[in-house]
């Protein structure tokens, strides 16, 4: 690699998911940090949905990525330089990065790493970066589940959502998944302690929901804003019932608006609310969630999948596995080794 | 009148705002109250779009009436006969009762009427009842308006909205109400010191909140339930904004589904708050809006309409008015003269 610094650059708006053409791959000089900068060497990136909603010309919840710019990630990275009296060589930090080998920063955006115990580096994107404090406040701070209380999880087999389906059961509620295949559903009945598994390629929600929610449900983790599925919730849902907005995939490569659901008329009747969120909103929690899961992996109560990518060049490749919903876990780019890390 | 009770039944189910023949008017026995029970003369039966709900077979945020049961209403009534140590002849009550001249309870249900100070007699319906503290704690509850921030209002001329609207400019917000003709929208903004008015059936409710609110919307006061109206409020929604669900009018007399707001994925970008609610759910609130309403009124900064039917057997007929939008204020039926009151 030399002093050459690999990245993917966003080029033009993506249309749809048609996005590969929009992405493009090349290499540069490795930049130099100034004063109060310091350089950061890639090791991990990580691939989420939202990914997509950033390449459009519209903020999101973060500003959108401008035309040109490289291509932005949530990152666990290692100080290479440093000229900012406030980093070490060394310092392994997590932050909100770029798709590439080397990124200049002056550290706005990132913070030292979380201590994960004996868990693997991938961890760190796998269960401790993004996708374990998501699945931790999108439950707990705005669902506030009860034991004994009924929890449903969308994409129940995912990064995030298969954790806030375990952390449910911990929390001893009982917990209906909502996912795309059998395989999902057996591992996730037979590995992660789910009460039960649907399938919504194969069977009516509806009725699934109705079978598996004797006593109605009480909470519900959306993450695809699918109106069928949100429909047969919002029908059963119990007063009070809380329902935490997560993430709304079914419509982040939509080209036409799509009709929403027709039962939130049924908010009213139950005084249900529909909330959503982002991790980032909940800072003060992020350190107990990490404390919490890390027990949790401990004592075996807690159980993930990481999908790593090895290369930078297959990145856009396997972005499109998350809206094909074909990925195992969460998925993760590794950028390069690390001779400290081993 | 003699002692025949005059009494509206609910003898099948409606189909659609078709609940005319469902109703049966007729006369029976005033009934007698045994140990415990009081018998109360209705003065004032409120109307609301909620009733029709009632009518449904299923139980909504309360239990159906009952097929042959009484129809029900939130009544201002009086003790006229009392074999319960809670309750003295001439008290005056408020409380969850039936369109009927009279009613035998054990009380449940019933509480004193609020001090209204000097205020007509159909203020109790009128604003003190269920719909001014509905607006009190649907808005400063559920959406906590801050000041400077834009209020957004919907059926801002009704009996909730009007007040809704009211109350958000005493807390310094800056009011915008949707409604449906030119002389609501200039009632509201001449009398009521809303900043801007819309009149949804000749204008593009989207295109006039773009131009009236200029900062976003943070908080909306949903009481309709319209799939456009609403995509136009989350398109934009500022960030933690807030939607208090009041109502959800455009159903209640639907027939089949109707699509919902295709806009919800921004709830999650803008981490806003959609939630229902029923005044019921916040008793210890109720004392603190008649408190403060009843100052606004004396202060000259809380306007309200009454609408008054005055016959017992016009309240079908009357009803269909609250989903014609052709009442001025709120709905209300006198049912009979009481000679204490004057």
């Amino acid at each position: 690699m030399g002093n050459m610094n690999r990245q993917w650059r966003l080029t033009k708006r993506p249309v749809g998911e048609d996005f590969d053409d929009c992405l493009v791959f090349g290499e540069e000089p490795i930049g130099t940090p100034g004063d109060d900068e310091i350089l950061v060497k890639n090791l991990h990136i990580s691939l989420d949905p939202a990914n997509r909603v950033w390449m459009n010309e519209g903020d999101s919840y973060k500003a959108a990525i401008p035309l040109g710019g490289v291509m932005e990630a949530f990152c666990v990275s290692i100080v290479a330089e440093s000229k900012s009296p406030d980093f070490i060589v060394g310092d392994v930090l997590y932050g909100f990065g770029h798709w590439e080998d080397y990124t200049v920063t002056d550290g706005a955006g990132w913070e030292p790493a979380p201590d994960i115990g004996a868990a693997p580096f991938s961890a760190h994107l796998g269960v401790f970066s993004v996708v374990g404090p998501t699945a931790y406040v999108g439950l707990l701070d705005v669902c506030d589940p009860q034991p004994g209380e009924t929890v449903v999880v969308t994409t129940a087999a995912g990064a995030v959502g298969s954790l806030v389906g375990q952390i449910a059961k911990i929390k001893g509620c009982r917990v209906v998944g909502i996912t795309g295949s059998d395989e999902k559903c057996t591992w996730m009945t037979q590995e992660l302690g789910y009460d039960a598994a649907i399938n919504y390629k194969t069977e009516s929600v509806f009725k699934a929901l109705l079978k598996h929610c004797p006593d109605g449900i009480d909470c519900h983790f959306e993450q695809v804003g699918d109106a069928k599925v949100l429909d047969a919730v919002l029908t059963q849902l119990n007063q009070y019932g809380r329902i935490s907005l997560c993430g709304w995939i079914s419509v982040y490569n939509a080209t036409a608006p799509i009709a929403g659901p027709s039962g939130l008329a049924n908010l009213v009747m139950k005084r249900g609310k529909m909330q959503g969120f982002i991790v980032l909103d909940f800072p003060e929690r992020i350190a107990q969630s990490h404390t919490d899961m890390r027990q949790w992996i401990e004592d075996g109560k807690l159980k993930y999948r990481v999908d790593v990518v090895d290369d930078l060049s297959g990145a856009v490749e396997a972005l499109h596995t998350l809206y094909a919903g074909t990925n195992k876990g969460k998925l993760i780019v590794k950028v390069q080794d690390d001779p400290l890390l081993g």
